[in-house]
């Protein structure tokens, strides 16, 4: 242990834990409401503000903590934004927690620390209370961070896993599986022949774009953890609809289905981090997917299906080949750590 | 790894991690706005209601995660509602964020889930989202939570850890050091004459009952990490103010006290859960004392000390033998995992 390492008592509240607030998270994070350094940050809404809100949280545990397109930090700011953003929601505030392994250096959180200053920039969202805890060497694996944001909803907006109809249309952002793949390659040491990079991104921006005040947009969801299929699926069961989803539509790279193929992975269950699925008015499809493509992060939107009154809770998947399978909700674990 | 363990597989985002949440977490935490699985929660301010927020987060990691007089479930509601209750705000709503590690019993997170939901209804708040993430066996020490938590403010409040005034009084709310010896006896297997059980409780309440739109408390913080001379430091540090203790007022147990000279614990930096200090104008601190008398959480408030403008950002100490020491910030790590 030296001077580079987190101590225990970097987590004691007293004075390593001034030192590395300031020397860290303050220097990066900074601003206003943090700065003042009391239990909780206080601010008030505009009068003029809407006064419908969204809160959400996640933790975050992946494994590599850096990985090719992000790190840990990027994907707690991200993953955050993009929870509110699903529901409509401008993302106004995060919190952030660290729970650090004892030993783990300074230097690399401050990278992460800096990562996730980064990117609440570009997402122009800050973030106002944290907290910090350190813990024994082999009591945790280097480096968990939650993450809790709260955003304001317009009135008009009414955005629901719970609102899919009949014939609406399902589309989805751009390609999948990259954060998936961008994390298992780095942690298993693979290498492949074309440049695999994580997706994530916060999303908070295209969505915005994409919401209009006639309430088109019925369901948005990122497809994480289970990946398409099964964010599919949570849609279907919470609205009790069918989905038919066309297999040729659905933008999967390449390189990255061979890639899938060759680690025995099925490209609909693999992660994604900025990505969204959106379930949207029939009427409304072309417009909305016009507004997406002059984003950077929806430049590849496409309709991959469409919501059916037929098997209601289910979704099914019309192959290259013209078959019809069922997908259903991920079985057991693809990938672990991923997000 | 049986029926009863919790496996990767329920943190997966698929059919496992819905049985979870049905199973365990939907169970006990249910309301109306958790129920409708959204990727954020959403509701609105009733419009007559204020526009001042305060938002906070806390990881919790106490070891061992049951002891006497709680659990980390209950810790993990209770510190975030205090945090939040320390800046004058009402506690509306908390988010849950658990990371478990792999074979944890599903009984005993079903046990602090439970406990969280109890103290949740004790304090008239709901847990309206949350998160879940399993890692494997050996990379978190058993379970972590992380909770943020959202109130609201009166507009006439001003409650801030730079608001004291030299000639304040310094109350605190009752007796210390209980909850860090409680963890610190169940840890070690210790067992001491006296019945110790930690202080853990949700003090919204008895910060309603103090306040009024005077604006007579200054400042208010739960002595918590570092106990409370580290935060009385604190306080003195960002009010830029001098503050003076007179020992033999500050409520130690006779048996704390003897327990910590036993396990060389300087009792002034202990951990506690349900206590806190109050910065007040003198004119007010005999009001504010009766207030805490009438409430549970309060009745054996008692004045502890002023503020000064002698010496500022330094604590000292009148010590029962009529000597007077400068208490500092904790220097290193007395407890770790205390919360």
């Amino acid at each position: 242990m030296n001077d580079a390492d987190i101590l225990l008592a970097h987590g004691s509240g007293g004075k390593l834990t001034q030192e590395l607030l300031d020397r860290v998270f303050f220097r990066y994070f900074g601003n206003v409401l943090l700065n003042k350094k009391d239990d909780a940050a206080v601010w008030s809404l505009p009068s003029t503000h809407c006064l419908r809100m969204a809160i959400t949280t996640d933790s975050y545990v992946v494994k590599p903590i850096f990985f090719p397109g992000g790190d840990i930090g990027k994907l707690a700011v991200c993953g955050t934004i993009n929870d509110l953003a699903m529901t409509g929601a401008q993302p106004l505030y995060l919190t952030a927690g660290f729970i650090i392994e004892e030993g783990f250096l300074i230097s690399d959180l401050e990278k992460i620390v800096a990562s996730m200053a980064k990117t609440a920039q570009l997402a122009k969202i800050e973030i106002i209370a944290g907290d910090t805890k350190v813990v024994e060497k082999g009591d945790v694996d280097r480096l968990f961070i939650n993450t809790a944001g709260i955003g304001t909803i317009d009135e008009s907006i009414d955005i629901s896993s719970i609102n899919a109809k009949p014939g609406d249309a399902v589309i989805l952002s751009g390609p999948v599986d990259m954060h998936g793949l961008a994390v298992l390659s780095q942690r298993e040491g693979l290498r492949f022949s074309f440049p695999l990079a994580s997706d994530c991104a916060p999303l908070n921006g295209l969505v915005a774009r994409m919401v209009n005040h006639k309430n088109q947009i019925h369901c948005l969801r990122d497809p994480t953890r289970g990946g398409l299929a099964t964010t599919l699926n949570e849609l279907a069961i919470q609205s009790q609809v069918g989905i038919e989803i066309e297999e040729a539509s659905i933008p999967v790279p390449e390189e990255v289905r061979a890639a899938c193929e060759m680690l025995g992975l099925d490209p609909l269950y693999v992660a994604n981090e900025g990505k969204l699925v959106a379930i949207v008015a029939s009427e409304a499809e072309k417009a909305i997917l016009e507004r997406m493509h002059s984003h950077p992060y929806g430049r590849e939107g496409a309709v991959i299906g469409r919501v059916t009154a037929d098997h209601p809770g289910r979704v099914a998947l019309k192959t290259r080949f013209g078959a019809r399978r069922i997908l259903s909700l991920l079985n057991g674990e693809q990938l672990p750590r991923i997000c």
